[in-house]
């Protein structure tokens, strides 16, 4: 038996999200049916973490095992040849059998991309939010979010997670050529977190919240007391980070 | 009457390019349609050039006239307001009469992107090109572009264009992120020069050509002597500069 790990593009716009669902079409069923044809074993492969519907991923992470002795690189050009265009396998690899894409992962980065003004390159990959933000307020905002907290007012309550400590390594906005983009790096995440977190720093970028609001929130828990989610498009999973 | 500047952007995915032609979508139409519905009256924008069907452009510029009082800023917003999501206007300025997007032009810098493995992110705005190529030998090739030459060699011959002298400026390919990336300064481009040059010196890339072979093809000037022509999807128009 083998464990092989895969790093995985995909554009999000036509799929209901990672995970395999009943109805639809997602990145986790494409997989399947891609090591089934090739492979010709029921394999599921298991992600770093589940994406939104409409989100991108440049490095999803995901295992599977096989009894093949396929060599990698031919699993990596196989794959890719019979994968539809909106997912790509950047890199493939043996891994130990112990490696697990979800509870060996230590770190994830996002990216969120708001487009400031109508754009037409790239409109799939951003929200276009036209009214003026004040991106130093939202930075400074963000310095509330550094360190180890409780997340349960920037979470999807339905399921409610076991476990809503997260521990945030970076986050910062900047300008890019016409974008806004936000970037964040921790631990883990929780369901629709990063899209709360800038659905509620845009409200505190617009002068609608303190700019300190974020250190409130955090002490509420409260997810009625946070912003709006933002949109699916604008989010892109960046990396997922390994010890090995 | 007074003379209108537009610098516009559009994904060139499902143009059959700028131009107006008896059939198909094209952004010169679209604008056309747009411009009407806004100021009621018959106008076509002249751009600075054409684009092929796919071609992007993040800057391309137009201008037109017209008799309305209408606020630079109102026809941004409504302009932006009518047209479809591929095209965006990024800019709306009021210019002397005499402006001309075509003839005032002085500069002109385009973009040719090539992914070298399989992406999903981004992979209408790119080349798919799997072979590897030596980066280090298309760089030495591109000093033989740089000045003025006739570009009959990196033309399409149909029809035959009266001018084919033009004067580069820079051209340059480097790598970035997981992209190949050519971008090339002129004062002027023929129809398909581009996309020649990027052809041709992928070949030379690949050591089917030695690496000064663009200088005896700008000396040869025989269309069929030089590379294949890159697909149009790769290229985008960054901007257009002008004197004032």
């Amino acid at each position: 038996m083998r464990a092989i790990r895969l790093l995985i593009e995909y554009d999000g716009s036509d799929f209901v999200g990672w995970q395999i669902q009943a109805q639809g079409r997602t990145v986790q069923g494409e997989l399947a049916r891609a090591l089934h044809t090739l492979l010709r074993e029921e394999i599921v492969p298991t992600g770093s973490g589940r994406t939104d519907a409409g989100t991108h991923a440049l490095g999803q992470v995901a295992h599977f095992h096989t009894h093949s002795p396929l060599p990698v690189a031919r699993i990596l050009r196989s794959l890719n040849g019979i994968l539809p265009a909106d997912i790509g396998i950047l890199d493939v690899e043996e891994v130990p059998l112990e490696f697990h894409a979800r509870y060996s992962a230590k770190r994830k980065r996002y990216r969120y991309c708001i487009h400031q003004g109508k754009r037409a390159v790239g409109r799939n990959y951003a929200w276009t939010y036209l009214a003026p933000v004040d991106v130093q307020r939202m930075n400074s905002a963000c310095q509330n979010l550094l360190g180890t907290h409780s997340f349960g007012a920037f979470c999807k309550l339905d399921p409610p997670p076991d476990n809503l400590r997260c521990t945030i390594y970076a986050a910062e906005w900047c300008r890019e050529d016409r974008a806004l983009v936000f970037e964040i790096e921790g631990n883990r995440f929780l369901r629709h977190m990063v899209r709360i977190l800038v659905g509620t720093m845009v409200e505190i970028g617009l002068g609608k919240r303190p700019s300190d609001d974020l250190g409130h929130l955090l002490q509420d828990g409260r997810r009625e007391a946070a912003g709006r989610t933002a949109p699916a498009c604008g989010l892109h999973l960046l990396w997922v980070r390994y010890d090995h």
